[in-house]
């Protein structure tokens, strides 16, 4: 059985995805139906009602209710039944379960664990986004056939990028430095510095470089689904290392996690950067990234066929895991939390519990 | 594991789609081969060659015997073996099981349970169906990916048409209007009538009604998977309430259903009309049941998803719910009674056995 | 579980398409990259990255060793790991598991079993392969959906001849002919001759008989997955029965299979017969091949489909099947002999261990 971090703001949806059509989408092994409501906001329900069990985004949406497409129950944008067509008396054990949702950086993010604990402050935010020296560029929904947890792996271990990305990310420059890490609060932090090394293909397209540059990664992991690369470049001597990056190239690729189930995954991605750029150049930015990300996919989706058909293969752990095993005991201690606090916050016998 | 009826007249095949070639059908979870025999009737034998399990469909009619595609081994239309190349002996054990058939209303039938008790004037039938004052036009072979008792509440169930057959056979007039239904002896009458209403939009087409109308549906369902909706429309002050329909237009849709196996079934459907048609005015209409036919298969289906991926979920009953509760039950009967019944009738691990 | 044979030289590939490109292929359910060493011989791994379960196949070459596609760990072609970049020591669990290989006929042979008890002189061989009086022509990898005791039963059986192959290999005359087998070590010959009998399809078209001819059908198979059928035809009085088949036509089918896992095998197919022709002929041979081996498949994959479905389905056992049945002692032997032998030979929880 999977398990999975429940109280938590997880990302769903780019929010310019969402309108008044009926919307599903799936996070945590759950059908919800999205839609925004009359005055603006995200309504978020289970994406089943609870008579046939038809998916409520079959039916209609009717002012900020749904209409199932069977029958016609119809649920008001909290979960509540409010209309049962050929009787009077609505039973109580006529709703769906409702959940909080905010929006931020574009995109929908929404809490699955106890509604009481949902703080909308605690949605995940990056300054420069909105800081308008910066310029943000949205990216795609990839979709990725292998649990979010390998991707996450993926993205606190910036060693895979000499061998995974050479066309784009990386180098072989970097291939033997080693990678630095520290655990934080919530957070996991890993880094590595490459000095005096030509740029990555990616910056001598879209930088300036004449000659030699220092480079870094900083993996910024926010448990469970978050990854914010700070990535950059300066040029060899002017300081970037000791904190002197005013002359540089700087990229925060913003890694915004779905965990659709155990075995699939949806990587919102976009990138923060300081520079401005025309469309087209914009454009011409993501498709390089689409290509590095759709790298990581097939090798992701390779390891989890692997993982699923080789069950107890016999493994070896390298020095570049410190980071991945730290941030899979960050989760385990989460979701054990979770287990351990009061149940109402799970509760997966009985789904229908409406946000209070 | 499913349980199905055995002892009962399944509907399988249009009579029009069975001839000289072999042909393959799956009922119950058993695959049949079915032909027809040089004198017309249709034989029915399991499909697979005892010897090496390869399906009898995939060999050769030779006069009124397989030949199975891979050593020879020939059947005839009663299962025993008579020819295995190569030996002169037949085991008594070279068979393979045939099963009754009888073909009415344009179906071969077929009986899955204990052969003794088969009897042809059991069959189901429709008198309106051979008189000459009716008009009855077939329809399709409808696949639907759904238990066969899913389809079966859906025709037990005519508040459904209020919303899932807008734009074909229901109205939002009808919408609040409650049902009543009554068990008979081995079948189950629903019905509601709807007074003093906008015609439908099929009636609106083919009838020629200048005002408000008196709207019935009568759905007749024959444990385990035949269902005959008598519905239709009456002006309105005529009296169609108080039995008085001799200026009326009303159809016999009948819905044949084969149970395929736990998560598939086929809706044999037809109509029996009282008015007559030119072919191009039966074939609008025909279409245009397609249509309503097509939205129910896609809620049966979503549901079907949702009720193998949400087994456990809690659910809600409705008033409405009473005659599909009362179906199941029926059928649950049906189903016990053979279990108590000679086991022979079951005979699930030696299948084998022939027609007596 | 299925179990193979594995001390047993198994045919993988064509040698004519393993080159420097890595190339994966699975046998007895595991992944194996194969690529050609610059010296020219054929290295075969476990297609596993011990590190994160990546195939190794998706990787690259770097001279005789494979650089893993995810962090760069390196394996020479005896699987030794030679390199993890960032880090200096090479833990010795950092290994995956080579298998000796042999060419041969044109083929790659892979060894799944006890590295030491690999004898390449073992190896099979059909001496007129290499005859200059006799001529090979290769044929393709057929991959069908069915165990490869399912093909090993077709191999052991020419009386399926006379009902599968009408069109191209038999033809009625031989459905009544006996046939007679014989067990020998390691191996199973199965026989018939049909005698003064119409020459079948394919000599009808290669040969140039003008009356009716003697037939001979040898089935060579040797245990597990090898199977030669000698098969020719001589004009009827000469003699051929007795031992003069100077003046014949005679081909060595040759069918090679791999045991992909226990749903699925590859049978690769050539011929070696005793004329020669231009490139045309023999690719009309190869096309009327095609099509026979084409109906074995069909027949193949029906039957292991109904296999899964129907377990437990009461069967019957007939005079043909004496060589099957035999031929499938042989094998079950054969895994009981390494079961009963030293563990090491199969070590199913640490498929790890590098050849010695």
């Amino acid at each position: 059985m999977t398990n999975y971090v429940l109280n938590t703001w997880y990302p769903l949806a780019w929010s310019r995805d969402i309108g008044r059509a009926l919307s599903s989408r799936r996070i945590t092994g759950r059908d919800i139906v999205l839609y925004r409501t009359e005055q603006g906001w995200v309504a978020a329900l289970d994406d089943v009602c609870p008579h046939r069990l038809l998916p409520l985004s079959m039916g209609k949406l009717k002012g900020d209710a749904i209409e199932c497409g069977y029958h016609g129950l119809t649920f008001d944008c909290a979960g509540k039944c409010v209309r049962i067509p050929g009787q009077e008396r609505i039973p109580p054990s006529a709703e769906v379960r409702s959940y909080p949702t905010h929006e931020n950086m574009g995109l929908v993010w929404i809490w699955m664990g106890e509604p009481a604990l949902a703080d909308v402050s605690k949605v995940f935010d990056l300054p420069q986004y909105h800081d308008p020296k910066w310029s943000a560029v949205e990216g795609d929904a990839l979709a990725i056939e292998a649990n979010y947890l390998s991707l996450a792996d993926n993205l606190c271990d910036p060693s895979h990028v000499s061998f995974v990305h050479l066309s784009t990310l990386g180098n072989a420059a970097s291939e033997g430095v080693p990678v630095q890490f520290e655990q934080q609060a919530g957070k996991l932090l890993t880094w590595r510095w490459i000095i005096d090394a030509p740029a990555i293909p990616l910056f001598q397209t879209f930088g300036d470089f004449k000659g030699h540059v220092d480079r870094w990664h900083y993996y910024h992991y926010h448990a469970p689904s978050i990854a914010v690369v700070d990535f950059g470049s300066a040029a060899t001597g002017i300081g970037a290392p000791e904190g002197r990056r005013d002359d540089c190239i700087q990229i925060y690729a913003c890694h915004f996690i779905t965990p659709v189930d155990e075995h699939r995954c949806i990587d919102h991605w976009l990138h923060v950067k300081n520079f401005q750029a025309d469309e087209a150049t914009n454009a011409a930015m993501s498709a390089e990234f689409r290509v590095a990300f759709n790298e990581d996919k097939a090798i992701l989706e390779a390891i989890g066929r692997n993982e699923r058909r080789l069950e107890g293969w016999k493994r070896v752990h390298l020095a570049i895991d410190g980071a991945p095993v730290r941030m899979r005991r960050m989760v385990d201690k989460l979701i054990e939390a979770e287990r351990d606090a009061a149940l109402p916050a799970r509760e997966p016998m009985n789904p229908l519990r409406r946000q209070a």
